[in-house]
This record gives C-alpha cells, structure tokens and sequence, in this order.
C-alpha cells in the first residue's frame, strides 16, 4: 500500500514510518522539521540523540533494504503539499503534521496562533488535497483523548446518542477541550468530519491517550533510528518526564494535587493502532473516532510507579507537587469508552514495573544530555500566575 | 461606554455603530475593507451604493454631532489589533470583523483556507489582546445558527444537558456546520468557550440567523449612511436576494427543494440584540450563548412570500428550483430554542408583506446597480456538480 507520513520525522511519526516500512508498505514522509527548531528555540532537546532524517532513513535502507521517500516542506504551504499528494498517491495518509505541545500553545498570543494556524491550516490543506487528487484515500487523523475534557459522563468514543425533549440523534460528542492545541484539534475534527459529509472522503480520527515509551522493535535495530523522546516542560509528557527525572535525581514534578487522571498508551500500542486503522479502513464519506488509549491513571499514580520502580533499581525519589500550571481539575470522573480499537484486534502492552525500569535503562544510557533547566514548568495557562509559580 | 467595534464597515457592522453612537457611547470601528476588495474580485458589488468609511463617518458627524474613530487594519494582524485595544480600552467589543459568507468559504482551497485563518486567528488575537490590556471588557461574539447544523433534537442555546448512562452534565451542544466557514464560526466558539474558562473573560456568542432587510433608524438619516446590501451569490442571503430578484425580473432561484428551514431576523433586530447584550454583559468568566432569530421559515415559503408581495406592487414573479449548489438536507426537523433575548426584552419585527414591500421600494430605487451576472450561483459544495449546475 502506498502510505504518506505526514510528521515522518516526530516522536510517533519515525517509528510509525519505519512500522510501515518494515511491513511491506511504500512509504513516504514529509516534515519541515518545527519540531526541531522549536526545541532550539527553547534551549531543550531530545534525550535520545536523533540523526537528521536523511541519515536515518539512510540507516533503515541498510538495515531493512527498503527505501523511504521523503519531502521536506510546511503542509501549511498548500501548493507543496497537494504536489506531494499527487505525486505519491497515497492510499493511506497519516497525519501526525502538527504542533503536538499544550503548553507551547500557551506561551504567548505568537505561539498560540501558529499552533492553530499550523495544524488547522495544514489538516485543511490535506482535505483539499485528498478531495482533489486521491478521493478514494483514507485519512487517519491523530486526535487525542484532550479534546473531551474531563466532563462528569462517560465519554463515547466521537459521537453520543442524545434522547432530548421526547427526540433523539447521534451526535458529535461536545468537546472541552484543555488549552488551545487542544482546542486546535476539536476544530480539526470539525473539519474533517465535514469533508467526510460533504465531499464523501473517509477518515479515522484516533483521539489518542499520553503516549509514553522510547522503543519500538524497528528503531531498536540500529542505534542511528532511534527515535526522539522529551522530557522538557514544553514538549515532555507526563510518564516520560518523570522516569527522566527520577534518573538524574530531580524530583518528580507532580502538578497540583495529581488526581488528574489520562488515558495512556504505549509508543508500541500507538503503532498498532494506526496499523489497525490503515487496515481497516473507513468507508467512503465515513468519519469515525476511535479512543485511542489502554489504561487510565491519574498523575500521582503514574509518580508513585516511577518512584517504586526507580528505587528498585537503586534510584533515590522524591515527589514535590508544584502549584498547577495549567487549569484543570485535579478531581474529576473520568470513564471514556475505548473498545474499538480492541475489536479490530488491539494487542495492548500495559504499564508495570518493568516496563518503567526499561525506559529508564535506556535513559540511564542517555542521562548525560540532559538539560536540567528545561524540565520545571514555566508556562502558566494563566499569565498572572507566571510570578506565582514555583520554579 | 466605550465600545470597539470590528468589522465596523460591514453590512451589521456599521449600522451597529451608528446606533451605538446615537445613545451616546464613544464608539471606535476596526476594518480592512476585505469585504469590498471580495466583491471587486468577484465582479460584484453592494446594491446599496455605500460611501468610503471616512466620508461615512463625516456624514455621521454631521448628522449626529458625534465622532466614530476608525482604525484601518486586519484584525489577524496580532500587534495591530493589540495596540487599538490599548489604545481604546474597550468595555465592550463587538466582533463582526470576519469572512461571513459560506459560498466564499467553498470557493477553493485558498479562499477556504483564508476564511479559517482571517476568522480564526483573528478573534484569537482578539482574545489574548482582552486578556492582556481589558480583561474586563465584554466580547460580543457574531456566531451563527448555522453551527448548529440540522440535528433531529431541538437546539438548545449553546449548551445542552445530557443524561447518559445514569449521570449527567451540561455541556456544549454538539456542532454540525454546513461550511467550512461555519465550521470557522464552531471553532471560534471553542476558542472563547475556553478563554472565559481558562482566563476568566466574558463573553456573549450571538448563534445569529439570516438577517434581511436595509435601513435602520440611524443609516435611514442621511443616504451617505446607507449600509451594504448584498444580492450576489456569494455575500447575498436568501431573502435580500430574492427581492432583488423580484425587483429585476429575475426568476427567484430556490436551491433543491426549498425545504430548507433557518432562523430569520431584521437587521434592526440584530441592532436590538447586540444593545441587549452590551447592556447586559455576560459575567466574569461566563460564556453564554443566545440564539439570535425570531421567526424560522423554509426557503420555499420565503419565495412565495416574496412572490406575493412583489405581485401585489405589479412585479411579474417566476419561481426557479435549482439544483442545489449546497450539501445540506431539504427536508429535515427544525425547532431551535431563542428565548434568552426574549427573556432581557427583544421586541421582534415580524416579517410580512409590509416589509417585504418597503425592503422592495428601497431596491427599486437602487435597481439600476444590479449585476445580474452575479446572482446565479456558481459555487457548488461537490466541486465534480460545478459542470452539472443549472447556471
């Protein structure tokens, strides 16, 4: 199958390329590489030090055979990427091309319009270029569980059957989303699910939990494919900042009270879920929304199974809970449905013990270039806290 | 007060901030004239023959005694709209500064991409400059009841209680816009929905209907007053189109079936509902939402009372169903709730063959200025019907 990536060189977007790849597939990438310049920008980078996407993709065609196409551009530039879609005539399309940081979004007025801007601007593009050049293709749309919010009823996965005043219809579940990348993919999903109406195109939006985890079994083939892993206040999640954390003797960083609790997933169960995707595809003018996520658990839980693990392998931890940055509730009901992906066959790897000691033995192989200064929280979704804070 | 008005040049814009002026607040207007470069790109043109802005606020003057300062610029443009709101301090801002036409919307990759941009990062900047300079202020939103879409319940006003599985919540209610420049009127509402929770702004979206007719009591005072009318099958709304329609001889072009169903208000009464909302701003933190319209009825039954009214004044009226350029349900449930302006004191104008026939007096005057040219539409939803359509 011909497959395009957009984000091929990301944290999921490498790995997911090199899946498809090592599978058989013809697999494409495009990138323009923000994800770098913004980690430059910022003084932080990756743990994991990754080679520039010419050189792993060099690497994979030695160790593998096969051969990765990949285009370097903005999907925002609209002529570019239709070119890049008529070209490679994807049958398939993944679209991970998006400014991924909530906290980045709410650094400044700037950053919050380019988060938008990119990521609404660029997943249009793509419609239009699907529409025109591929209409047969299949669109999986990386969402994430964000959108939702943390209302007080079970969460469906995408729509929710209303009974109203004697009627009933099923609906776009409402979305409340918590920062404005969050609020970027809702519009995204907006989009989407209309060109699916209107223009008979078909899409899976995978609104995906925390992704936490380094390898997968193709970057684990060569040390030159690994892939990035962040731990920064800007671009770190949750379970991956504290396991690095806990290795350098930083405290873990819990925010607030720690009760807010996430659907999580493995980097490995994220592959499998946009192989099942691509594998099953949507039908024509289908829009439909799978939960992407295997577990759930609130922050403080995730902070004591790093602790316990850490110090089994030796590690001193210590726990310290900063004022919340962000505005969330850190008490809430929390049960979104995710079966979906598990009836197509969804294999899930569950957190443990020793699935967190393994990230952190290959942190430990990496601990040297850590940058300690971009770890505590400096974005505060309230700006007048900014002073408040504790860092 | 002092009120900001965005998009002060437009159709309801500028109307609004006569009327704003002519109770006495200090009212400053915001514009960069894209809705008349579009009607030049487009070969057409208001009926109305409108003046310059400045001439039209020298006419103001002179008529009124009061002064209505303008601020020439793009509202995307973060800086610019930064220093007007510093500059003016605003206690209230009424945004209609936005691309508002679904056809453009459909036009093309470009024009749709532009439409979210313009809208989206436009009223982002908005938010974050009110964040920074007046958190206080109250932001009037111009949303649309086209958000809402057809669904087969009653439409709520912006939020919904849902039962679900032996719990319950009030949340957004769920969103199915008709065009992607609905969909950018969804996404703004997300926007704010999120900067009064996060940030603690007020804010009042106006989910508008179809407005129709020309004069208001201030533009009717001088004919350099005059606002925009619109016939074109990009920036004209049903109605304002039909009686042009009449007026010329053309046949009334009724999309599909015409049982299309749709909130419909005088533009007078759009002028009552952003006065009731200013005089009774949202509070701090609330983001509430009014539906904004007070009759519904179905395009057909629109055409037959413009055919009647025209008929009575001696016009000769033909109805024409066309093939419908849209992607929208002709026959579906429509029952929409719009009680909150009811409840703070809207005295509605109901439509009738009175008013038809006065809207039908002030365009023959003006019947000289039609471009019939660009009246029948050319825009389809499904690009593969643009060589199926009727024109």
């Amino acid at each position: 199958m011909r497959i395009l990536i957009l984000g091929g060189d990301g944290y999921l977007g490498w790995p997911t390329a090199l899946r498809f790849s090592a599978a058989g597939h013809e697999v494409s990438v495009v990138d323009n590489f923000n994800r770098r310049r913004w980690h430059s920008e910022h003084g932080s980078a990756s743990l994991t030090p990754i080679r520039a996407l010419e050189e792993r993709i060099e690497a994979w065609n030695e160790v593998s055979g096969d051969r990765v196409r990949s285009y370097v551009g903005a999907i925002e530039d609209g002529d570019f990427l239709e070119e890049v879609v008529a070209e490679t005539r994807p049958e398939a399309i993944v679209n991970y091309g998006q400014q991924a940081s909530a906290p980045y979004s709410m650094l400044s007025r700037e950053r919050a319009a380019e988060t938008q801007q990119a990521n609404i601007i660029g997943n249009l593009n793509l419609l239009f270029a699907m529409r025109d050049h591929v209409p047969e293709c299949h669109l999986v749309k990386l969402g994430t569980m964000g959108e939702y919010g943390t209302p007080n009823i079970d969460i469906e996965e995408g729509f929710i059957e209303i009974k109203h005043k004697g009627r009933s219809d099923l609906l776009p579940f409402p979305k409340m989303p918590g920062s404005l990348y969050h609020a970027s993919k809702v519009h995204d999903s907006t989009n989407i699910h209309f060109a699916c109406r209107v223009w008979g195109l078909r899409s899976t939006d995978l609104n995906q939990g925390v992704v936490y985890g380094i390898e997968t079994d193709e970057t684990a083939q060569d040390e030159r494919l690994i892939t990035r892993f962040d731990y920064d206040e800007l671009f770190g999640t949750v379970l991956n900042r504290f396991c690095v954390q806990a290795v350098i003797g930083h405290p873990l960083t819990v925010y607030g009270k720690g009760g807010q609790t996430r659907g999580f997933l493995n980097i490995r169960d994220t592959l499998q879920c946009v192989e099942l995707a691509v594998a099953n595809p949507a039908d024509a003018g289908e829009y439909r929304v799978f939960n992407q996520f295997t577990e759930q658990f609130s922050v403080a839980e995730l902070a004591e199974l790093v602790k316990k693990s850490a110090e089994h392998l030796g590690y001193e931890v210590e726990l310290r809970n900063l004022d919340n940055p962000r505005v969330e509730l850190e008490e809430h009901y929390f049960n979104p449905v995710h079966t979906k992906l598990l009836d197509l066959g969804l294999q899930p790897t569950y957190l443990g013990e020793e699935l967190v000691e393994s990230m952190i033995g290959v942190i430990q192989r990496h601990k040297a270039r850590v940058i300690d200064d971009a770890i505590d929280p400096r974005t505060h979704w309230r700006p007048s806290e900014r002073q408040a804070g504790v860092s």
